[in-house]
């Protein structure tokens, strides 16, 4: 039998032994397929090790406990948005915002993030409500302004149009409609949403 | 020993004992009044009786589950909504409407209401959740439509005002506001979303 340095070599295991971001990025996936398949109440922190092929020490070392570990993964996989899309024209912009925000909101982790909210009781809940506020709403609303305010320079949008009730309009109208009808904010709806809500609200006198 | 017709009737019980209409109001009222302060994981079918100071069988003859109870002492303790106002104009008719719709959300049952759909299980909270559409919901919407359907007969407000994604903008608004950042819609607030949302969003170009 030959030796040599190959054979010397341990064994390799199942999975190769991986660390820092790799295997991050492993655990938080593995812990959003698990809120998918069995949900917040479901999800343990011996099936996210499992799922990503690793020991439930990696998973505790750090992520100190499931809420942690939970706004993690919804967090990290939310759909980044892009800018402020400029296509010209405020209703184009605005459709092309609201199908990004639809995107994410019906994402496997935008449908994670709700299913968890719903599943919480109200301690644990308002740690993901801040992924919420902060991982959607914010960004959504700052790219809102965006478009808003582009409108108004090119006087396409009436100058008083720069005001939070203008900019909460669009995730208000999408959570509610989601949340009493069941909504999925197809294309269809969306336009009809912009062109009967959005361009009546923001259109200026002159247009 | 006098006896007489008053000595052979029974010793009177601690509370008369009451029917109809009487009693089922005074369990309602004690269902709410657990609600409020045990909340739906703690309120029990033992615990309402004791607070509307008759037996677990007077409760379970009417209403053979805990949802059922809860549903019903839900409904009838929301406010009446009154007639649509017509106080001359449709900004003071849709702000008076709003603060009906304000007093509501945050009568002892509306707040019963969110907090219980907050604590129940998915399945439990479908029950609920139709409380708040019939019982809250349709009826604002209702008279949102007949504030602007007159607005728009009295040339204030545009003709195409007359949408699903318009009558639903004041729900989703006050909705969106409360749960995210915990909006108690005073009187002030009520009147900026009057004037910084509706009243552009229904504005007639005439006007």
């Amino acid at each position: 039998m030959v030796t040599s340095r190959w054979t010397a070599a341990p064994a390799p295991a199942a999975t190769p032994r991986r660390r820092g971001a790799v295997l991050e990025r492993a655990i938080l996936d593995a812990a959003l397929e698990q809120l998918s398949t069995v949900g917040w109440k479901g999800l343990t922190m011996e099936g996210v090790a499992a799922g990503a092929q690793t020991g439930k020490a990696a998973v505790y070392r750090r992520w100190p406990s499931k809420e942690d570990l939970v706004a993690d993964a919804l967090r990290a996989g939310l759909p980044r948005l892009e800018a402020a899309p400029d296509l010209g024209g405020v209703r184009e912009d605005l459709l092309a915002l609201c199908r990004q925000a639809r995107d994410g909101m019906f994402s496997r982790s935008g449908l994670a993030l709700r299913s968890v909210i719903h599943e919480c009781d109200t301690f644990e809940a308002e740690r993901f409500h801040s992924v919420i506020v902060d991982g959607v709403v914010e960004p959504t609303v700052k790219l809102l302004r965006d478009v808003i305010n582009r409108g108004i320079e090119r006087g396409e949008v009436r100058p008083d149009a720069a005001n939070g009730y203008v900019w909460d309009a669009v995730p208000a109208m999408m959570m509610y409609r989601s949340k009493m009808c069941g909504c999925e904010w197809n294309d269809q709806d969306l336009e009809e949403m912009v062109d009967q809500l959005m361009v009546p609200l923001l259109r200026s006198s002159a247009g």
